[in-house]
């Protein structure tokens, strides 16, 4: 499945076995952002991850910053 | 800050330094919200984290399991 | 590869792709030794990590609860 | 208390309340040190941290990389 981009924004939901194996996700997730500083707008439901990503220094629009983090995303749930 | 309880759910919106600090302070909630087996509706832009409680198994109501877990989550930012 | 039994603990590596993925690994085994209120001493260098698992409570001995935390880290992994 | 260089690695022993407490630590480190590409050898038993640093890519010895790490790594827990 790909990123939807719509309302400026690339965004995607990730669905996994259960709370701590998306937990993990999430904590991959993070380290992405942080070392790209780019962070996203995300919520998490028990097994579910929900990522939107724009890029607040570009008027929030969608990047190619965006574009890069998406696919290294992309590539851990791989 | 205490929790808002609203259209049965409790929340309540954290807020830290930057990402990794934010992200250390969810690693917490999610070892209690395991060990509860009572997961939250959360989300997180860089340093802020809000977070929703309701119980699903109760029609989505609020609940004591609700309340005890916001009390154990305002004990890890204390 | 099975676990080893030396001087009263259960011994075993664990190898990943990078550091990333070793710490989403120990973040998944951190919920289940904390929710089994049993933890056990572990160590990482970059992509391995080495966890050894004795019973404090029982003259640090191999028990039960060691083996069940020792299959469970295994379904992780698997 | 400071860190302690000893056998060419800074070394220094963390303290937590608990494990969780002492996991949301390991998990700013871990953050650090991914930003940085320098990882430390470290071990956790329950609520205790123990972190030591070189740098492998100078024959191990302390160099300038193992100081500021030690730095941030000290800023997350003051």
């Amino acid at each position: 499945m790909s990123w939807t981009e719509k309302n400026n924004q690339l965004s995607k939901t990730f669905e996994f076995e259960d709370f701590t194996e998306a937990f993990a996700f999430m904590t991959r997730v993070a380290f992405l952002a942080e070392k790209a500083e780019h962070h996203p707008d995300w919520s998490n439901v028990y097994n579910k991850v929900e990522i939107k990503l724009t890029t607040h220094d570009a008027d929030n629009t969608v990047t190619e910053k965006d574009r890069k983090l998406a696919k290294e995303i992309d590539a851990i749930k791989a």
